[in-house]
């Protein structure tokens, strides 16, 4: 939980966009911390992320939308507030592979992911004592050819009943229906075992090795209503060779996957994430 | 030039090829500098790379085969063997980028590349003086839409007149036939700018520019009948973020490309690349 | 368990040692599953290692040494063998940090680690909870000032009870005294957290965020008397920018000693590290 | 050549000052292209590039530090303006190791490095026949032990001569005086070939295959009075085995070296280099 306020914002590019937005932060006090732009020439597009101490300014965050109107107005901006003394409530979605699940709720402990976790949803009992060593509830919901519906409506439910922002899917082994996906735009990280574009879909390691590429690779991605085409949050590589049989792969694969996911979660967590044009700009 | 022999042997897996290989060489008076092997258990296959000093080496190489003859019958080995004494003969194709041109000119004169080169081929007169600098033979072959079988034929021609043992297609932005790629197996190398099989085809910067992925790679790959689909032989990547413009990628991209191109002739060169099931092993 | 048997060897190189290790093996019906080897010319030293399957093998392990010892005698070999059935006992080291110790226990669960742990040895209750949830015994032996000696002595009561082959120092916050090291050579593992030589001793992050670089790195190595001096077996690093602050250091520290420790582990329980001169041989 | 204009500040970080330039630009008319910032917590430094379009900006840069002046002593800004319309001068020093020289006359050439080249100073003939193929005046100075003092002199009067704003040691082998270094500061980049602070001085290759490190670097820096010990502003490493002899290691070496080089030159021209307490910020 942090005492400050981060603003992120994205218009069309135009001279006096940063005095309009410096100049009204400093009227009201603000001790600003961090500021990243990026101008996107090609697409003539500003996008930016402040964030600013609460401590001395003086707008209460209640009134910010009112305040800022009149310049959002003026130039165009979509804009959204994020209070850091709110912390983000996240559901990780698991299957049986828990390395994923092991890290986050490691790193969660030992508090590099400001979040609080209330639920672990899984389609099987594989992982409970582990969320029951961290403390978090846990809710198996098996998922099977015909229920699938059904157990998205559950699904549903518990995520409203406990007001759930981001939904993580740590290795989970079900493919979200269209609907589901809809309904938590940008709200969904999906963990990808493959360098994306390359190897999209089911068995990355394994088409992998059956190319025989030097470099296998793990996405994070926000989940779209496309299968493994969301905007990519992060990506990175691990070096194989001949010698590396199919378990190395998974192996060395684990690892990328976990660093990988924690950094797309955590970089969300912070709302340093942007999207646009199915891309994500990530500030620094 | 170096006073050695390698010797590649590709062979179904059994008990005694080792101890059969080794014994032969140390019955000759070979001295091993370097030797490597490689099991496949799932294709029960046994590959291995051999190099000996050749000073107090006993046995002419004109008489190798002969005298290896029963040992590879016996073992069912497929094998090829290379006299360091003799340079192999590369053969450059270039267009209009020549950045891995000057790269790999350069890598030549200093000494990394253990090849004669007596011919670079171009449809551009663009990097003749660069040529001339290295004092590199250097024809023009233009090609357009209607004498791609002459220019081949004239190209197959020079390639045989100079006795090339090796082509590289250093950004050569033309598509060589089914029946140019088929006559030179294993022995034409390309750079793809992409991280293969992500992007294979044309515009790959581009069209990794509008995926929004976080890393750009490049693939350094042998040439067969299916486009950018031969065997991998190297592959390294380079992170980008938002921050990067198309033309940014193509500027990493070209460090990318120099590195990536440069390790897959050396390795060629330097005899430790076999290849099988459309995969490479690269023998360290 | 593996049911196969490693052979390590370093030697003087001359000719015929190949051969006659080959054949020594093949006579007792060897299946090599992967062999390796490694020609220093500079010191004209021979290093190899291979692994065979014990299915088909027609000598007893126990036997071994007796029948191997002309061989052994007449090229000078310097040798040891590992049996693949027998699991090597690891003990943990750790004070307060726990990054390391949850990524090897976690490891270790899912089979990464090829060994036993009977022990994990603190001098703080931290991490008894985490010991427990994994089953591993855990005794505190607090350190002081005054009390090391005592504390060692315990320390090597305990190794010696519960017979272990490797200690493994997670972030073990104490020095080591010369004896203690002494006595256990090549078989202690330490995780330092900067990328030696660089930074050696303490607080290295902190060194290396006012030395302003632009990478920091980890580095698993033997201990030897001599502090951060011994064989290195791995070592990585991770970028970092004027953007981190100290804890975005720590933060980024962490993971890179979590994967570089577990893989100097996991390396030198499938026997694959050789140590000579203060270096390492890690045959892949 | 841009037609833009690039403000570097560094100043006591407080409130406000982020719209103070901001309005400053704006009455002015700036279209700004790039903006970053930078806040230093600990030592309450504020660090800024902003980088705008001269087409509509309706303050001659000449008349800029009058008009600037009052915001400038109010916040107390240490500030510089760089001209985009004005190309740097560059002069190169080398020795006998051409590779870096290489490199940065085709990045030259082909546009990567936004600068005139004037003038090569080289204390040997060996790259004079490089020189003239890109057309730079290349002029050789002997250095010996006795007449080190003169060398410097003539240096300095070339190097005024054709009014040189930065030096690039491109692995010139001789230690220039504290005289030479202190009258360009962070005027001078030298290319130190390993991962500093680690094997600083002579022959780091050789001192990092004695200790038998796993990665090999290469550090882009800032010269002052201390030998390597100046703010580092780019570094990079690659992997090396037991495989690697000296020789390997001085090849891989030399591509580390050029791209690090090339990445540190590039971005001192393009303005993107703040030191403070001997460190750089690399504004992205």
């Amino acid at each position: 939980m942090k005492n400050t306020a981060t603003l992120l914002i994205s218009s069309p590019d135009h001279k006096g966009l940063v005095a309009a937005i410096a100049d009204f932060l400093y009227q009201h006090n603000a001790n600003i911390l961090h500021a990243d732009q990026h101008q996107d020439a090609q697409e003539n597009l500003f996008l930016m992320r402040v964030e600013w101490d609460l401590e001395e300014f003086t707008l209460p965050l209640e009134q910010f939308a009112e305040a800022f109107a009149p310049i959002a107005e003026r130039h165009q901006l979509d804009w959204r507030l994020e209070d850091g003394r709110r912390r983000s409530r996240m559901a990780i979605f698991v299957s049986r592979f828990d390395h994923c699940l092991v890290d986050l709720l490691y790193r969660h402990q030992s508090g590099e992911l400001p979040c609080d976790i209330p639920l672990i949803i899984s389609n099987h009992e594989d992982t409970r004592r582990l969320a029951e060593f961290y403390g978090i509830p846990f809710v198996v919901i098996p998922v099977n050819g015909d229920n699938k519906a059904e157990a998205e409506a559950e699904q549903q439910r518990l995520l409203d009943a406990h007001q759930i922002d981001l939904i993580v899917l740590a290795r989970y082994m079900q493919v979200l229906s269209t609907e589901f996906c809809a309904r938590y735009p940008q709200r969904i990280i999906n963990i990808h075992h493959s360098f994306l574009p390359a190897f999209h879909g089911a068995r990355p390691y394994h088409r992998a090795f059956e190319r025989g590429v030097k470099l296998i690779g793990a996405t994070g991605h926000y989940v779209t209503e496309i299968l493994d085409d969301g905007p990519i949050i992060e990506q990175d590589v691990a070096r194989i060779s001949h010698r590396d049989a199919i378990d190395d792969l998974l192996q060395k694969g684990r690892d990328l996957e976990k660093v990988v996911l924690s950094r797309a979660v955590r970089w969300h967590l912070d709302h340093r994430v942007l999207v646009y044009k199915n891309k994500t700009v990530v500030f620094d």
